[in-house]
């Protein structure tokens, strides 16, 4: 006999789960196709080489791989058997690796398709990525990433476009106090540039990207251990304190930034994009400009954006940016783009701790046809025809069992009536609906509980 | 630079066949809903002895066996490595596979769940699954399965609600002509037992499988071979011999198995399932009672069904059965169940071939904003947010561009209209909306553009 399990940071999803994360997803979807982006799908398996080496060091150590198939030794070099070198072994016997996220694999579909592609390409993707990482709370070895990407466009409109995205999905679905924050590389290179750090920008990210967590102080040491001088520091320092609404803090940035020019180009974007956001109408997110926002991802160039609710302590629930060279790693230059992410368990998280998750969703079952004997059963399932044929969603219990027990079911199942079927309904046809959540019990002709139902 | 490409048997689907695929799934989805089936989903990863012995050994090599991360050759046996022994070294280097179908995960599941599940469980699972097959055209190392099953019931009833399934979902996607065949396990077992042979009933149903491609000659020359003997094919002959409708079928077999109690139990099912079927309207299909159909897997104890369409020349685009001890090996004894699955990459060719996808499939944007310079796109980005708001799939081209090349966007896209702003639109607030498939120009008010859009 087999054990029974299920590998550490898998999940199994039950009918209510799968309910629910479906409910996100189409939420997600149909926003995605209400604003023109299309849907394509990647093979669960890349070729190893197309992974390897986009994720960092640290990355690579986390993809999962998959043995050659058949005799997948037979090739191998003997040295590596005997050194049990298990890092240089993996080249030589497997090739294929699961996808670590959906971005290289999009840039490696683009670059494979580009003839087939109209530019600019709205692409979105929701699929399930795999990452051997050490599973906690939260943080699973399979998880879902829902992507959009604008690419071949460098118009500032796909910026904006996908911050009314974000407001329209988190609006839809329920939250009311939502921030998205927005940022934009050059003008962190800009503040490189005028500290004469221009290399160190990296390094100034990182730092301040963790202002929230360990405080300016924090921020400053870190930077002092980093290599800056208490003279860069004193430079930052109207940076770190700019205070204000999004214009105050864009009108106090145009000063300190005047002798940078990417610096100056970084806020006349992000002057833009507010510009064209006050044409829009904003439905509950607060859009914020926030400097210290960074992002750990090296291939951003222009845009970033983050996306926290207010309402639950939790990390980011999306977030994203511009790039210049996304595709230049496989051989197509300059191709610019634009995409944000929306982080599905989190959002799951955060939905079920506000009760956001209306009893609707789940139950798929209108009706159960109960009975009390085999006539009243032959009844049930003829009724069962015609309801059915009128698309509600409906089941008889399959066999003669008590009538406890088929009302249990019905609980458990979470059906939103049941139908008893006994000898007086037969006589007059006149059947007896019970909605479960009320208990109120009504009768009906066939026609009129269709009509109910519709 | 990395080469570009992907792994053999996998593929990429572009937004058109993702529209096409997901038409296919929604279609049954529907249907599973509507018929009272829940979804569930397992991971993509099961622990290597969930999944190993299940499939046969020819199965077992055609698993996708996952490398384990880190040092992974650190506690291998040297006596494996130095033999070069592939197989041996499998069970020490990988202990995750990847789902190679969805009945053993959904056993695995049921045993493990048993107390979160009310019975009958009725359980939809739409996933896919990977074989390390050699890939030749319509097989796929990588495809989905759409399952269904109901466990935990013995009722026929049961039965009868899966055809009632097929007919709905065939009928629902365009088929005109297609059979759904019936057999059951009890007669094949019944027939192997009045010529003597009980032991021997695969050879039989796996000959008698084969009497469309190798005609009733073939399947004799098999058994031969196999260790019937001439008096055993004599015996054989009025069975392999039936004609006539159901119901003549089913006359004649009950005299020849007048002698064989599971034989003339799967009569009395077979027929109780047909008594039922007529009470049903059904809206597309032939179900037929066919002898012949025998079904290589051995779990199946009762009804077994397959699909095939006669418009087109494919193999079957479903099958199932009933099944008496799935979860046996799991150590859930005696759990009877029934279920069928539908081959979503058959039906694909066979929709395609027969062009039942209709043009609206993969459309999804009914706008293209188009505009003739920046006073017409800021006019256009006023009229999108409006439009949009009604819930209209909508989109503006997002850069100052030649109408000319803004239409072949909208060409290539598959938008069904296009929205021209120019001087004269400004001007009247009457838009210009040119439907692309008929060419014809028709002039709106931006409300009566969303009254005709909605």
């Amino acid at each position: 006999m087999s054990k029974v399990g299920i590998p550490k940071g898998m999940r199994d999803f039950s009918p209510v789960e799968v309910s629910r994360r479906n409910y996100i997803f189409d939420t997600i979807r149909m926003a995605f196709k209400k604003y023109g982006f299309q849907a394509i799908e990647t093979p669960t398996m890349e070729n190893l080489q197309t992974l390897t080496g986009k994720y960092g060091s640290e990355g690579d150590q986390l993809i999962f791989k998959v043995l050659n198939s058949g005799d997948y030794l037979a090739k191998s070099s003997e040295k590596y058997l005997n050194e049990k070198n298990s890092k240089a072994l993996t080249a030589e016997i497997s090739e294929k690796a699961l996808r670590y996220d959906l971005t290289v694999p999009f840039a490696r579909y683009v670059v494979m398709h580009q003839n087939d592609i109209t530019f600019p390409f709205k692409r979105y993707q929701i699929q399930p990525v795999w990452r051997a990482d050490r599973p906690q709370k939260g943080r699973y070895r399979e998880f879902y990433q829902c992507d959009a990407d604008i690419v071949g466009s460098d118009s500032l409109i796909n910026e904006v476009e996908l911050i009314l995205l974000y407001d329209e999905v988190f609006s839809k679905l329920g939250l009311t106090d939502f921030d998205i924050k927005i940022n934009n590389r050059k003008i962190l290179s800009g503040i490189a540039e005028i500290i004469g750090k221009p290399n160190m920008i990296i390094d100034l990210t990182v730092a301040i990207d963790k202002i929230d967590k360990i405080g300016l102080d924090g921020v400053e040491k870190e930077l002092l251990e980093k290599g800056f001088t208490a003279d860069d520091l004193s430079k930052l320092n109207p940076v770190l304190h700019l205070s204000g609404g999004n214009e105050d803090k864009i009108k106090s940035l145009k000063v300190i930034l005047k002798d940078s020019e990417i610096g100056l180009k970084g806020i006349e974007e992000l002057s833009h994009i507010f510009f064209l956001l006050e044409k829009c109408k904003i439905k509950k997110a607060n859009v914020k400009f926030d400097l210290t926002l960074a992002r750990g991802l090296n291939y951003y160039t222009g845009a970033i954006f983050e996306v926290c609710t207010n309402q639950v302590q939790m990390g980011s629930i999306g977030g994203g940016g511009r790039y210049d060279d996304l595709t230049g790693l496989f051989g197509l230059k300059d191709l610019t783009g634009v995409g944000i992410s929306f982080g599905a368990d989190r959002i799951y998280d955060v939905l079920e701790e506000l009760n956001l998750f209306t009893e609707k969703i789940g139950s798929n079952l209108s009706v159960l046809i109960t009975h009390f004997d085999q006539t009243a059963f032959d009844y049930g399932f003829e009724i069962l025809q015609t309801i059915r044929a009128a698309n509600i969603h409906s089941e008889i219990y399959p066999s003669m069992v008590k009538m406890q027990k088929q009302m249990k079911y019905a609980n458990d199942r979470g059906a939103e009536n049941v139908l008893v079927i006994g000898e007086e309904e037969i006589k007059t046809g006149l059947l007896t609906l019970k909605n479960m959540a009320s208990g109120i019990q009504e009768k009906y002709t066939v026609q009129d509980l269709i009509l109910k139902l519709s």
